[in-house]
């Protein structure tokens, strides 16, 4: 019952209960953990406990599998657009986690009710913990299982997703008898029989083996024809017997175990696909045999040791707020994990590598919201990132130019091609309609987005050659976009049909956000070509012959600046969000409390789009975006027009998407107003652990992970950068808060910063 | 699926999750809160919803009702033992909540979902929030409802039980016109058809009238013919129409709200049992009339003024750990509802009045674990609680005569009567047997452990006055009783046939915490009447002859406490649960983790009998109870048999019951096994909010709740009486906790103290 990013999704509401519980212990503080099997948050906490590596992610499914599970494993840049389907989205690999376990012959699942506990009629389980291990990167399960002998057999299952090498998947199985004398079968396989929610990517296996050496398969994507290659290994005492078969190769062990006996199995997977080498197969038999002889615990240490690494450069550490601790490392760890370390052609889609949900595109969620945590703490990761809009600029003057446009204009939502993949219409809708969706075509501002970041991270990081070679010309050549994109009406320059943040109001002309996002977009243009022409005029000269920066264009882009519409108000003292806004419905969106879904799905999508109710932060990002560079007109006190603004377009706003409580959070904690900006925070890092949208079985939502971390070190510590070009701390930290600490990069220096609460002292 | 006390109740277990969620804000560490509707934890929500004030204590059901509710209010003292029931149970009272409303003509009902969202087939719930305001006791409700006309209304739902007159009870509605402009019906009644689980315990109304005064009922149960008197009148803007009903008394608002606007609604009730009054009626009447003129706003605040006193005394303020705190707070708030005030022939059930688990019968729960928080607490709730048991004194000397004792021996279930209430054999189990049930037979601890309250009572509050006139005899007569019971075997004394706190082994001999708590209980008798003689002569005087406490009874007891067999091991240095416990199969208890149920469910009654499987704590509590008085046989090191105690029974203990966690915790922080110590608080503090026992849809575990007060106060911060009668702290804090604040009374004092970690430091 919420609506995304122009889609209408029907999502039934998801019940769901906090008692004062959780998040309890200090030690818990690293740890997602599930003390009883919940059959109906099933699909949820997969995604809460997916495991990843930045080049994969798979979700927490079970190993023996579950009715009504969605076990996935989404890879970087694997996209696929099978025939009948919509757009191109990741393509769900074959699942290697399969493990089929059978007690005294009786199949382990979980089935956790019987009515009459002294006969089972089947087998039941009577135990079980499931625990994501932040820190180290780990899920576990510990399940005790009694068949229907009446056995009992306490099974561990521990996974994780290397994060020293990226293509190797680990996966261990503790098997002890605690009552009886099982015997056990256990079988390991790797699954190609695998589809996504919109149906199949994949050819039947073009090579399957099952043999002494282990199990693999490779195959490939019906459209995009990338081929993959997975091989495994089932590790363990005594006999284990190969067992092919056509789609599901796999080895099986039988044993049997004496009262108190335990029985250990490593089954270990290697994973490549043509986007890494020609012969992924290949690589991963051989990738697959150094892991079996390293031997699963030292897989384990070198993937610990480097989430160490991760974490000693991106833990944020609040004291007084222990709750919020646990959170803000939930969200740090789903964002982490879908970082890509070692490829820059890929980019991190808007519910990361967790779910179907949009299908893996990467929208402006990634350049406003994730990207920048890496930029403060994980430049190399940011780098990454903002690499994958440079070797995308193809597709950008594409769209430019099939629009009539010059310059490069990103696509609104962008997969492996660079081309825009936004679909033109809905699903089907109760109704039997479609909805037309329009963000594809009108809203522009993500390549001002990607201009953005690319700024923000030179400017922290200081990284001059990145700049010069790749961030200066997708500054430049979006700009070159937006002059020939810009209406000259005479007496100022307009930009109609755009889509703002708030989504809910389409196709509108002169979008304040817009408008003024052009202008610091091209002012910023001219102040890099100014640097580069001073510092790197080879690079200078090189961009201005590639990209025509005659001077004619840069005049042109001078009378932009000075001429653009910027809709004020200046009888409120207000940014108008844009003209005609003020003239529909208003709602009063305060009274709609409590809520469970966004006021559009209270008042349908056709009165919603023709009423003052928005979407998201629009206004209220603009000066998030813009900072201490934030003006209003001359006359304007602008501490009082900020204020403005926040009192009329915050009341106005139903968060009806989940990229909206963070970007609050962060300006209102600017602004010193530290409790609405604390309940903000609060709902942001809570949107998929308490699944306040209905719709976390569908992926993480990177945003919202990315913004709250912004939240805290923009926000309530106030990190900036002095016009002396010094780091400056401006706490407003809740007043519970006693202490926040955490580490950035600042232009090849690696700071800890710790901020309490008297205000502005300068950073340590 | 979870054994209870000799009961085997079959029970699903019930999925649960916590993820690292709740108790987050400082806010929140007095609120329980509900985002989200959750039907699938309908009844275990309405357990812990509940409100009350220690007259009658009221399930958290909606107004509305619900498909599958559990609606209850259960009144102190109304059991009934209607025909063809096997004992007798607290009679569920008519229901005093209903309000239905409808809404242009739609009925609102907690319907969250509907296939077509911009065209709902009937009305829908888009917005929830349930709040129990714990600090206030203030159940509060929230509700976003839009009809199938598209009207959006705001329904807002207070009720309190007042704590102030103990007779009244209060809602009140609110609703707001968010969008449109709806025409609203409200009816508010009272509701006689109400049953128990088992059944019906009420005659059809005797008088039933809506009048323009308002509206009412009287009604009378079956077998013993107490009556009770409901009178209630809804309160309002407009007009309001009586709605006259034979067993659903009440009256009717109709009106239109313009959009925006808002009307409020309160019901005010007033309810008397013959208990309280031989006109139950007519004396709620007349509170009606009172509270109706006082007015709503008027009762909360005397309410909102006796809980701020209750919690001056009874709040524990943890510094360092929030969701404890939270915990912490909830489970006091649930013993204090459950308090009689002003009512000393009545004690609380070992499931409170929440649920109709237990039938509301009372056990050694109340005097070991719930009564000593009012002992330090609250005295004068500790006193009525003591004075039940001296008012049942009757029936206790009944038992006592009829099993061929002297003295008195109480019952191990008791209701209102005094008289052993235990059933004895269980309900039908899957395999259509039913199992006998010994406790009322054979667990006769509870005498010694209603002497020990008694006892602990005096020494805290030094209230004589209860002592020689109540307390003593207490003590005295379950002192005859044992010295009648006791085995004179010739080289010494021995008990047989017992069930001891460990109700997996059911009629055992010489269990070593019964032989050695009566060796206490003797020995405190005698030094009882030794204090009585010398400082109230005529009271000992009165004893002596009343009980027949003649020399040669004294010295029989003498005899028994120098010859009674205590089981010691003096290989191992252990005390023995009782003779052959190590003849029984071992069963590594520890492997069976992580259990979501007891060893018992998993192996069986019939081995978990024959095993050493103990099912809640039993040396160990022996060890809780006597404190600094546990002794050692000579020659033998006090500390090293205590450390033997712990580690050979509680790796053999599987919590089967909720009562040993707490008591586990409190005896390890007494150790300064501070971490083991937390892992037990931790559980037992969460056993209702969790559900980890998976019965609390029957109502509260109250000796959970007493035993983690009690487990902070006489375990983490050691609280004791020294010798020279001051009190002393001995500090065992978790790590991570900094500071404990809390009240005590003692001996007419009342005394903050707070502990932290240095340790030993005496009370403040």
């Amino acid at each position: 019952m919420f609506p995304q990013c122009g889609l209408l999704a029907v999502v039934d509401p998801i019940p769901q209960f906090n008692p004062l519980v959780g998040g309890r212990v200090m030690a818990r503080l690293w740890e997602l953990n599930e003390g009883f099997f919940n059959s109906t948050r099933l699909n949820h906490y997969e995604t809460l406990f997916t495991v990843g590596n930045g080049y994969l992610g798979t979700r927490g499914t079970f190993e023996e599998g579950h009715s009504g599970c969605i076990a996935s494993t989404l890879i970087h840049g694997i996209y696929d657009h099978a025939p009948g389907m919509l757009v191109p989205e990741l393509a769900n690999a074959p699942n290697w986690l399969p493990v089929a376990i059978t007690v005294d012959g009786t199949p382990f699942q979980l089935v956790t009710s019987t009515s009459d506990f002294m006969r089972p009629p089947q087998g039941v389980v009577i135990g079980y913990e499931r625990t994501l291990d932040i820190k180290r990167g780990v899920l576990r399960r510990e399940v005790l299982f009694r068949a229907a002998t009446g056995a009992v057999v306490r099974l561990v299952f521990e996974r994780f997703a290397s994060l020293y090498d990226n293509h190797l998947l680990a996966q261990r199985v503790l098997i002890v008898a605690v009552d009886g004398s099982p015997t056990v079968r256990l079988h390991a396989f790797l699954d190609a029989e695998v589809m996504n929610s919109t149906g199949q990517h994949w050819t039947a296996p073009a090579r399957v083996y099952s043999n002494g050496h282990g199990f693999g398969l490779a195959a490939e994507t019906l459209q995009s024809h990338y081929r993959l290659g997975m091989a495994s290994r089932l590790v363990g005492p005594g006999a284990i017997t190969p067992l092919p078969h056509p789609t599901q190769p796999g080895a099986v062990a039988e044993f049997t175990l004496k009262q108190e006996e335990a029985a250990t199995f490593d089954k270990l997977t290697a994973v490549f696909t043509s986007r890494d080498t020609d012969e992924p197969l290949d690589a991963a038999g051989a990738a697959l045999s150094g892991a079996v002889s390293d031997g699963y615990d030292a897989l384990l240490a070198a993937h610990e040791a480097e989430w160490a690494a991760y974490w000693r450069d991106s833990d944020i550490v609040i004291e007084g707020d222990d709750a919020l601790q646990a959170a803000i490392r939930f969200t740090t760890y789903h964002i982490l994990i879908a970082a890509p370390r070692h490829d820059e052609r890929v980019s991190i889609g808007a519910k990361t590598l967790s779910g179907f949900g949009y299908k893996g595109h990467v929208f402006w969620d990634t350049e406003l919201f994730v990207l920048p945590v890496f930029t403060f703490s994980q430049p190399k990761l940011a780098r990454n990132l903002l690499m994958y809009r440079y070797h995308n600029l193809a597709g950008a003057r594409h769209k430019a130019q099939a629009n009539g446009y010059e310059g490069a204009m990103f696509p609104w939502e962008s997969t492996d091609t660079g081309e825009e993949t936004t679909p033109q219409w809905s699903d089907v809708q109760p109704d039997g309609s479609r909805i037309r969706i329009w963000t594809g075509d009108h809203e522009q501002h993500v390549s001002t987005d990607i201009a953005y970041a690319a700024h923000q991270y030179w400017r922290w990081t200081g990284d001059d050659a990145f700049f010069t070679q790749h961030g200066a010309e997708l500054i430049l050549d979006t700009a070159v976009f937006w002059g020939s994109r810009a209406e000259d009406k005479g007496s100022r320059y307009e930009i109609s049909q755009q889509i703002g943040p708030d989504e809910y109001h389409e196709n509108i002309d002169n979008s304040v956000f817009v408008n003024r996002m052009v202008v610091w977009h091209l002012q910023t243009a001219l102040d890099v070509l100014g640097w580069l022409k001073q510092r790197a005029p080879a690079d200078a000269a090189r961009l201005e012959s590639a990209l025509d920066l005659s001077a004619a264009r840069l005049a042109h882009w001078r009378d932009i600046i000075t001429r653009m519409y910027i809709p004020f108000d200046t009888e409120q003292a207000i940014h108008v969000q844009f003209p005609g806004f003020f003239d529909m419905e208003y709602i009063p969106v305060q009274a709609y409390q409590p809520r469970i879904t966004s006021v559009q799905a209270i008042l349908g999508h056709p009165r919603t789009i023709q009423s003052q109710v928005i979407k998201q932060a629009d206004v209220v990002a603009l000066m998030a975006l813009l900072d201490d560079q934030f003006d209003v007109p001359p006359g304007f006190d602008r501490r009082t027009v900020m204020l403005n603004n926040w009192n009329t377009y915050y009341p106005r706003t139903d968060h009806g998407s989940s990229l909206s409580p963070a970007m609050h959070a962060l300006q209102a904690a600017r602004m010193g107003m530290t409790g609405v900006a604390y309940d903000e925070f609060d709902h942001a890092a809570h949107i998929d652990l308490e699944d306040n949208k209905g719709n976390a079985r569908d992926g993480i939502h990177a945003a919202a992970c990315g913004g709250v971390w912004q939240a805290i070190v923009l926000g309530f510590c106030g990190l900036h950068i002095s016009p002396a070009g010094e780091l400056v701390t401006r706490p407003n930290l809740p007043v519970h808060w006693r202490r926040v600490s955490f580490t950035v990069h600042y232009r090849g220096e690696r700071r800890t910063i710790t901020v309490g609460h008297p205000e502005g002292s300068p950073a340590a």
